[in-house]
């Protein structure tokens, strides 16, 4: 069997090796991802975002256990955000997701967040594809919520649930950071906490001060609590997650295909702002005019602004030039 | 005056303004860099790094102590990973350079993170840009060492210096991400507590064993150690950094060169990266073979690979041509 039948198969070990080779950025990559392309479409993809420490692989941990019981294979992305220093802090949070490790339906992976545009995203639809292809019933995708990078990432799923816990003050911050816009549900997680009724009527009135923005497809987003340690309320988040699938499935063709289309053009947006810096970048910069240019700036001949100007409206022309 | 003449002048409000616009990516703001590029190359930048909590804001606070004792002009870039949920968060660590807020040679601005290639990097070089005509004596450049993208921001500095505390298992983190080669000196704060011998040994038999990648210039990094809180081991650490400033001025004119183009290439490339996400990813997806492939994915006709593939290759291939 080669890589791609033994992705189908289910062949943990060959998934595995691929998303290595993902992270990696090895541009043989997309010749498989190419082929595994078509056998993907059937996942359901969820994705989970929210602070540090409000409780996502808690959460995510009970979510398996609940699709489990009702026979559902998972797989779980957690994206990490890099850090020279601090890169291992979070395994303590893949431990909590470890009693599903022997489940054979169930593949957690986590993957590097690097911070380079689109690269997270481009990444993580990757992955998604490879669990998909797996034949995954349900792919999660938790993320911290730091940064552009990430909310990207969470674009991609089709139902998000954003994770606050109460008292953060996350309301305020949510809303300036165009988190609203990306969330179909939102869920006050250590909802016995004090503060929980006030954060639930702040983010409701933000809701609906929004709706006019996010009603295009006539789904408002719920408000929930959850105490995801004691198992409160997963369920019930899992049921409003099946809601939004039935909500979208019941859209008009019109709108289903403006669902999709704005689906495949921040995918296909990502994929190009990574491949944009990688390879058009290494490939420029390895021409005469460029490193003509960064003699010219280290003699102090050209500032850089100029310099970049030159080079980048030369590419621009005949790019458009060719259009035309 | 214009913009140029008031900034070189000193007037802190038309820089504020400046840096706020160079924050909001205003096009504009290019033909006032460029103008003020020729006023710069005074400055002498420091960059420090390290994970939060290492104490890197109380640690400039001193530096800036100690260099208004000498008389140095000072300004302070403080970049914050931006958050979603917790971006205000680090407005305490502003505070704590407050009693320098009276002071008109001192200038401290935080500039947001934005997770996108080379765009942290490239707004952060335009900041130290506007500080340097200004005529600030020592640029210091505090940024939380996550991502590969704050890590490049301080390869433009002179010098770098990194901060960890005792028995944070920083060592080998560092080492995986690269920092070793980032950092000309290491700091080793809070070394009060237990664990920093150990951390001495181990950082000093990393710096050994990696010294062929290092020492191309011939400086092997030291590593000090510094209670910032109280004012230990600060005036050390400058000392240092002025120890290796003269390093580097006594380097051949040839290896001077080499250095030197060094820092241009790695701003270039950012810079280069950052336009080439911004600008030729919004004129090229308003073209009509951009849309198409769009349509061509939500329609499930191509997958998005092989669009990104052809789109890519198109460009690539006139952009190269034209080289020749």
């Amino acid at each position: 069997m080669n890589v791609v039948e033994k992705i189908i198969a289910g062949d943990v070990r060959t998934a595995a090796r691929l998303i290595r080779e993902i992270e990696d950025e090895h541009p043989e990559t997309r010749k498989t991802l190419q082929k595994l392309h078509t056998h993907t479409g059937n996942a359901y993809v969820i994705g989970i975002t929210g602070a540090p420490g409000v409780g996502k692989s808690t959460l995510v941990d009970q979510m398996i256990y609940h699709l489990r019981k009702q026979n559902k294979s998972v797989g779980v992305i957690a994206v990490d955000p890099t850090s020279p220093f601090s890169g291992g802090a979070l395994l303590g949070d893949r431990v909590r997701m470890q009693r599903h490790s022997l489940d054979k339906d169930v593949f957690i992976r986590s993957l590097a967040a690097r911070c380079h545009a689109g690269g997270l995203s481009a990444s993580t639809q990757s992955v998604i594809d490879v669990l998909d292809a797996m034949g995954k019933d349900i792919i999660i995708v938790e993320t911290v919520g730091v940064g552009q990078g990430e909310i990207d990432v969470v674009k991609s799923a089709h139902t998000t649930i954003v994770v606050v816990i109460p008292g953060m003050g996350d309301e305020i911050q949510a809303f300036k950071a165009g988190i609203l816009e990306v969330g179909q549900i939102f869920l006050i997680n250590k909802s016995d906490r004090a503060g929980a009724v006030q954060t639930l009527e702040n983010l409701k009135a933000m809701i609906a001060l929004n709706q006019h923005k996010l009603s295009a497809e006539g789904w408002v987003p719920p408000v929930l609590m959850a105490e995801a340690v004691h198992n409160k309320g997963v369920a019930e988040l899992l049921q409003t997650a099946e809601d939004h699938r039935r909500h979208v499935d019941a859209l008009s063709l019109e709108c289903k295909y403006r669902h999709n289309r704005e689906k495949a053009a921040a995918q296909f947006s990502a994929m190009i702002k990574d491949r944009l810096v990688e390879d058009v970048l290494k490939q420029l910069s390895a021409t005469r005019r460029y490193q003509q240019a960064v003699d010219a700036i280290a003699q102090g001949a050209k500032d850089p602004y100029s310099a970049c100007d030159d080079l980048l409206s030369a590419i621009l022309r005949i790019s458009l030039e060719k259009e035309e």
